[in-house]
């Protein structure tokens, strides 16, 4: 017999005579004459009950298996005579595939995220962490479609390099068969080669930072989604930024249902009221100039001063979007002496078509340009900031030959899922995260 | 106006009285009293001509606008009276958005794919390299959507590790924050944890070899696919790679048609043939004894010997596929000592449950195997081979809690792009390739 999924079991429509199904015990609770088994099998947040007649063969054994042991189970599906579940399971045939020691460290309680973060090979099997990255999948998913759907083509970019893309970071280093190399920090500038060519692409991939710092926001190793336009300016750059991070949260709350609802439930209980408003603005677009007094006036004392040509801080993004004007918001022509160098010089010669989209419960999740695309503005700005054009030959190459207005971002995936799940910790939304002291697993 | 991209003009079903396009001159011919372009924007291979009427404002500007310049074009879609075309412009306004100057390196004229090497970051403007890179994207989608499909979760395995997947090769090594790390050769161990919790996993990202090999088939980065299943033997394993290799060709051929058949017609004059008999063969399933005495009856000349015990060689593998069964084979059952450490250990206590596809054209292109989840036979095996069990013990916990039959396979996605496209070298289906001496771009 085939095995069906406990995901399709949950959903079905009629009663089956018979059924295999394999899994995990999550609880087993014995009365008399009757064993009664919660079975997972990570499909899905749900479990199935399975009830265990004594009379069936190995009926000690079975006994045995406590949370975490493996079955497999063969039985009739039928409509749930119990509260709480639609269907069940009255087994003919239970095997036990292995048992799970008594020193297994899921036991049925409640464990702290510290505590999981040590055993990250195991916590996917514990319901917050399964649902986690069940989520991570589905929305993985949802950001290729949602550019397939759009007609632009995927990159992978490369991870190695010999350049970097100045001023996004401190880079890890490493020997090339002779040649020193970086572990990228954006794909950006391929994407921009690529945009020059086909259009709209895009890359989706694992970005490094060098950093050593230890907060709940960063890691060494993350990834990073960066589409790239080419015939777009800043405004529609602002506007495929909005309609993505609104897509990606209708996405997960249609196609996650179950497992978001256990994030609003148990994590953050102000999750489904952020994500709603987010969904529903319209994101408030105004310049970095008019933000400086907005700020200046807010009464809040911050630990990072304010003034036009310093950057923004994380304190300043969060009062603008969540307390002053309680929705996403997205500033932009940012001061060009605390921006990089390929971001386009507007006419004021002061500031730069930069854009930033700050949403409530993290601050910036999209930071994103239009690109210089004339070659005079742009080998003038690489001097002024004394960068050496001939290891940026070919990036100018596309300046000198048919080069068109272009625009593209970055958005943080694991912010999208910090944003989607209210998680505060982005060591909990990577399978094997990265920090400093930590590459076990 | 909104710019619409070529593709959907080159797909149109009636005449539009004004449309908006832009994108890059591909060739420009000059009549009396007409000019006339065709112009691409990546979207897709075909260009669309447009008739430019030497009356329009800017005519002396236009004519300037050779290969490679950028162009704005307003006009009407009208039925062509042309041969080769459906559809093309009449111009009403032309824009001049940039220039190409002479020294435009992709003049139209033939170039070779060496040359083309040495400018990465412009062949995608050429039509041969904007075909490969869109497939590349298709099949890229192609791969997430097989496995959602059928229920498998998309796990982002870490990039930098700490742990090496013994036996798959060598590894680039990098100081972390003053530990020592690698780059990453495989992700399965990672999508180990992750079937064990999640039932079907999979990941799809950059690995790394640090070999100073200078072949047309290694790069030092490449993209892999590995997906890891819970509850399924070796068999249950090859189903599903010979399913995946068959849905890749299937959707290339189905998605990617205009620009496939430029590789069949430029590159590869036998690809559809050998398509075609991948897509519609059984693959023959042949345990590895049984090659031995087929490969020894061949008559062939091979440079490596053949005997049982002695892993097989690209010559050995093609001439499998290619010559004797003249269609795909899935080799199983290696010998245990050529193997690495987490294959399953079959009853005769020589061979593992080890299972390679084989395919004309390529050779390997999916290696895979049942994994040992037996820990006392793991642990014994890993003595064997002199490994150190700490390093592992996040690897066998999975074998100590709840431990099930699992498998998984990696297949190299820049192998199935040689395999659909005909290209012969790794290099020409990597945007930014890395090999020893390339980190440039």
């Amino acid at each position: 017999m085939k095995r069906t999924k406990i995901i399709a079991l949950l959903n079905a429509d009629a009663p089956t005579d018979a059924v295999l199904i394999m899994g995990w015990v999550r609880t087993r609770r014995d009365a008399k004459g009757f064993s009664f088994i919660e079975l997972n099998d990570g499909s899905c947040l749900g479990n199935i009950q399975i009830i265990v007649n004594e009379s069936l063969p190995d009926y000690e054994k079975i006994k045995k298996a406590n949370t975490g042991a493996a079955l497999s189970v063969t039985g009739e599906l039928i409509a749930s005579q119990g509260a709480g579940q639609t269907w069940e399971i009255r087994a003919t045939e239970v095997k036990v595939i292995s048992l799970a020691p008594d020193d297994y460290p899921l036991q049925k309680k409640r464990h702290s995220d510290e505590f999981l973060r040590t055993i990250a090979h195991l916590r996917p099997r514990t319901n917050k962490y399964g649902a986690m990255f069940r989520i991570r999948s589905e929305l993985s998913y949802a950001v290729h479609k949602f550019f397939k759907d759009k007609g632009f083509y995927h990159i992978h970019s490369p991870i190695i390099t010999g350049s970097d893309c100045e001023g996004a970071g401190e880079m890890f280093q490493l020997d090339f068969f002779g040649d020193k190399a970086n572990l990228t920090v954006s794909g950006q500038l391929s994407a921009e080669m690529f945009a020059l060519a086909l259009g709209d692409v895009y890359t989706f991939g694992p970005t490094f930072r060098a950093e050593n710092s230890n907060t709940a926001r960063h890691a060494a190793e993350f990834w990073m989604i960066e589409p790239e336009m080419a015939f777009c300016d800043i405004s529609g750059n602002m506007d495929i930024g909005e309609e993505l991070v609104k897509y990606l949260i209708d996405y997960a709350l249609t196609n996650c249902k179950q497992d978001i609802e256990l994030f609003a439930k148990f994590v953050d209980k102000e999750l489904m009221n952020r994500l709603e408003i987010i969904r529903t603005s319209s994101f408030e677009r105004l310049p970095y100039k008019d933000a400086i007094p907005i700020l200046l006036a807010s009464g809040k004392k911050f630990d990072y001063p304010i003034a036009f040509g310093k950057d923004l801080q994380s304190e300043h993004e969060r009062y603008l979007t969540e307390e002053h004007f309680k929705k996403p918001v997205i500033l932009y022509n940012y001061p060009k002496t605390i921006k990089p160098f390929y971001m386009r010089l507007n006419d004021d010669n002061e500031t730069v078509a930069a854009m930033d989209i700050l949403v409530p419960g993290i601050g910036e999740i999209v930071g994103g340009s239009q690109r210089e695309e004339r070659l005079e503005v742009l080998q003038a700005r690489m001097k002024q900031m004394g960068m050496a054009e001939e290891s940026y030959w070919w990036y100018l190459d596309s300046r000198r030959f048919g080069t068109v207005p272009h625009s593209g971002f970055g958005m943080g995936f694991e912010r999208v899922l910090m944003l989607i799940t209210g998680a505060s910790n982005i060591r909990d939304v990577i399978p094997f995260p990265r920090t400093p002291g930590h590459i076990e697993f």
